[in-house]
Order: structure tokens, then sequence, then C-alpha cells
């Protein structure tokens, strides 16, 4: 039977085609927040679920990390990396020069800010919930109008593409993590990711944590700090390192983090992604 | 002749509520978005502007951020901390029974689910522009409405307060700054921002850099990182400490940090926020 995969739809986003590239023969099962698909794993509906956890551009996506560090029980098995390649979706026959509005989600709308400002000045331009609606709304529009989506979109609703890679930033690429009840087994060239904070407020902590790991040549790929939700200037922080939870080094360190802060959780080991 | 006081508006917002306490005396001039605020006190149609950078709940305000750190030429020159007290307002002699929509800005819906969920599980939720757009919403609607506000907006727009405190969580703080040419003279009592990146990808460096103010016993008051906007996997740093960069610890310790990254911003030193 194939896997049952969850991702943050509809069908035709960017997560979308991050869920394909990760397993194409699975079932995918669309649902219309982070929170949904996690509660969607959670609950046994599918076995894994594919969500958004960072952009080159936007920075972190706030609600996939909050979910990791409070609600959820689920870990981090696999992490892919899509570049975010926007285009130009029009009914089939509409030319450039009569599109009088512009739909897309606010975020690719700010992603193709230029594009639009300089190729569609006198054009209205309208925020939709999803790329994907907003190539719905495209198609019903009374007036010509155009979408800004992904390419995937144009083949899912029969658009027809005017333009590739409209995004104003040339290296726009997004991070999705895919959520599942265990992490994965060591492969050799991994990544772990956790989060800790600490009981009393004494900021010299964090140096001494991270210390735990450059003491044993542990590369830190990514330090982030997230509001702990009681107070202002209380963090809970992210690490994401080079390594596997289970190799002797890592095992060390964390061991070092559990002595020094009140609360440790590990979000996941799994294979780094080193391209297609 | 007064101040003249930019901030993110329009009236009957928590940052119109920030700015008042910042100087009740100023000419207050709204504006509709961040870059706008930046982009008035540049120009010197304001002396200052008052923006959010973070809150308690959503964490940092990344447009805030990403200005103070590609964009603008202005620094910190003051901080204040509000806390964010929601208020369910409606159109005066309309019964909390009657109420059939609920309008907000859809960061107040989210910091007020349960308290709708609860108290209006049959209303229609709207989302609004801002927390005084949902107002002007509210008040305009054929249906018996309620919008989510500050206290301020019932008494700029005539509208009454049926319930006051009706977030979710009880500690919900909002930081703001004021952004000016220049920042503040040292007080004894500063704080310090500044962000820096590498030019190449070590991560051991991080922590290096830390040490140059843990050596030196300055505390970090918050440690932040942001996609530098090239490539996934690359940050610029954000730091707050306790101190006034003209501090001479404060001077050592930031010439270390210059000596090892290739790029060190100050964003502002500035009198820490100690309640009213």
């Amino acid at each position: 039977m194939a896997k049952r995969l969850a991702y943050l739809g509809p069908a035709g986003t960017f997560t979308e085609t991050a869920a394909l590239r990760y397993d194409s023969q699975a079932q995918l099962l669309p649902f219309f927040s982070i929170a949904a698909v996690a509660a969607a794993v959670d609950a046994g509906m599918a076995e894994e679920g594919v969500v958004p956890i960072e952009n080159s551009l936007e920075g972190s996506v706030t609600d996939t990390l909050d979910l990791l560090i409070h609600e959820s029980r689920l870990v981090i098995r696999h992490e892919l990396v899509i570049p975010i390649e926007h285009c130009l979706l029009v009914k089939p026959g509409v030319a450039v020069e009569e599109v009088k509005v512009v739909y897309s989600h606010p975020q690719a709308l700010g992603q193709c800010r230029r594009f639009i400002e300089r190729c569609f000045p006198k054009a209205q331009v309208l925020a939709a919930l999803s790329t994907a609606a907003a190539v719905e709304e495209m198609l019903q529009s009374q007036h010509p109008a155009a979408a800004i989506a992904p390419s995937r979109a144009a083949e899912l609703y029969g658009a027809e593409i005017l333009a590739r890679g409209i995004q104003d930033h040339p290296s726009n690429t997004t991070r999705f993590v895919v959520l599942a009840h265990q992490d994965h087994s060591p492969t050799g060239r991994d990544k772990t990711s956790l989060c800790f904070s600490f009981g009393e407020d004494r900021p010299g902590l964090l140096y001494s944590v991270m210390g735990e790991f450059a003491r044993r040549n542990i590369n830190l790929v990514k330090v982030e700090s997230r509001p702990n939700k009681e107070s202002l200037g209380r963090y809970i922080f992210l690490i994401d390192l080079e390594g596997h939870r289970e190799d002797p080094t890592v095992k060390e360190a964390l061991a070092g983090v559990q002595a020094e802060a009140s609360m440790v959780k590990v979000l996941g080991s799994y294979p780094r992604y080193v391209g297609q």
C-alpha cells in the first residue's frame, strides 16, 4: 500500500512539489494548515507530513517552529530544499498587455514586487489565500487577469504560463521538513535539530551550551531564538547541527546541554539535504 | 515646536499607544507601513518614528529587523514595552448575544482565538487590515458585529467596550523602538543592538564572537538569526546586549567582533526600558 503523505495544500503549491520530490509514489493528502498536517500524522490519517520550515528570503516559518517546540510529539525525519520559481499564469489566450488584475498569495506578491511594478504598473494587485487559490480566482475573474503561482499549478488548472522565474531575487529557496512519529536512522551525513531553554535568565548560559558543541568540533548550521510565550526577553533556542543524535560526540554534547538547560527537546535527526 | 513623530498607523493601534506613551506632546503622524515610517524619518518629514520590533507571543517583527539590517541608515534611539490588551468593541447598544460577525486583524484574531471560540462559536470571523480598520468595518456592518481592538480605538471611533483583556495568553506584551538619525547618549542603564555576518561559513565563528562578550561579562539579552537573503543556511546575527556602545568594555568587545566578522552594523544604543 502506498504511503499516505499529508502536506500543506492545496494541490499546486510549492509544498506539493516538495512532497512529490520526496515520494512520487505516495498518496498525497492536502491539509489547509501546518497544524492540520501535524494533527493528521499524529492521529494516524497519514504516515508522514510535509511542511515548509524556512525560506531563504523570509526566514523561518514560525508556525512550524512553534509546533515542533510547543505542541507536537512529531519529529523531523527528512529535509528537502526546493528552489522557488514563480511563474505568471493566465487563462489560455490572454495576452500580457490585456492583464488588468494580478492575483497571488501575499508572500509571492512580495517576492515578485519589482516584476509586477515594472511589467504591470497599472494592474490591480489582489491577495489570495494560496497560490492555488490565486489561479482559481484568476480563471474566474471578470477582467483579464494573471496569477503568480508555481508551474505545477498551470498543469493542474489548465492555465497558460506566460513567464517563468519572475521572482525579484534569484536565490529564492525553501527548506521543507517531513514530520513523522520517528526520526531517521544514521546515514553518516546527518543533521540534528534541537531546542532548549533555561530556567534562569543568565544569557552566558547560551554561550556555555554552544561551547558543548564547539569543544567537540560539532558544526552548528543554525542558531535561532523564539519567544518562550511567557515573558518578553525569555527565549527558547533552536540549533541545527551536523551529526546524528546517536553519534558518540553528539550524544556527549547533548548530555552536556541536558545538564545546563532546564528543557531540552531533540526535534529529530535526519539525512542532510545535498541537492538532487 | 512639537516634535513630529511618525508611527505605524492608523490611529487607534497599539503603536499609537506606544507613541503617546513615548511623547504625549508630539505631533503624531500615522504611516501605513513600517518602511513608510522609516522613509518619513529619513526624508525629514518627522524627527523620529515608532515601530513594533518584537511580541512576546509572535516573536520578532521581521519587517523591522530587515529594515534595520538591510535598508535603513536610521538607528534605535529608544525602546518601550507595552502590554497588549485586546478589547471587544461594538456599536453602542449592541448586546453580546446579537453579535453575528467578529472583525479584527489576523494577529489579534489569533491571540483571541479561544475567547472567540468560547463566546462566539457561531459568529463569522473576518480579517481586517488593522485593528482600526476592523472597528470601521464593524461600525458599517449590516449585521450586528463586534471588533477586537485596543481600548483607545473605542474612544476614537465612539464604540462601546463590552469586554477587556480578552487575549488567550495573559502575558502578551510588545516591544516598540523609536527610530531616529542618532541614537541616545549613555544613561548608565543602556542596551545596544547590533548585527553582524561572516564572509565564510564556519559556524564556530558565532561562538567566538559571543566569547568577546562573555569574556567581558557583557550580558547578551537576545541572540537571533535572520537569513542573509543570498543563500539558505547563511545568516545575519542580531544581538542585544546590556551596555552602551561608548562603554569601554563594550567598545573593546565591538572591536573584537569587527576583527572576526565580515560585516558589523551597530543598530543603536538606547536607555533600557524599565517599566513605567
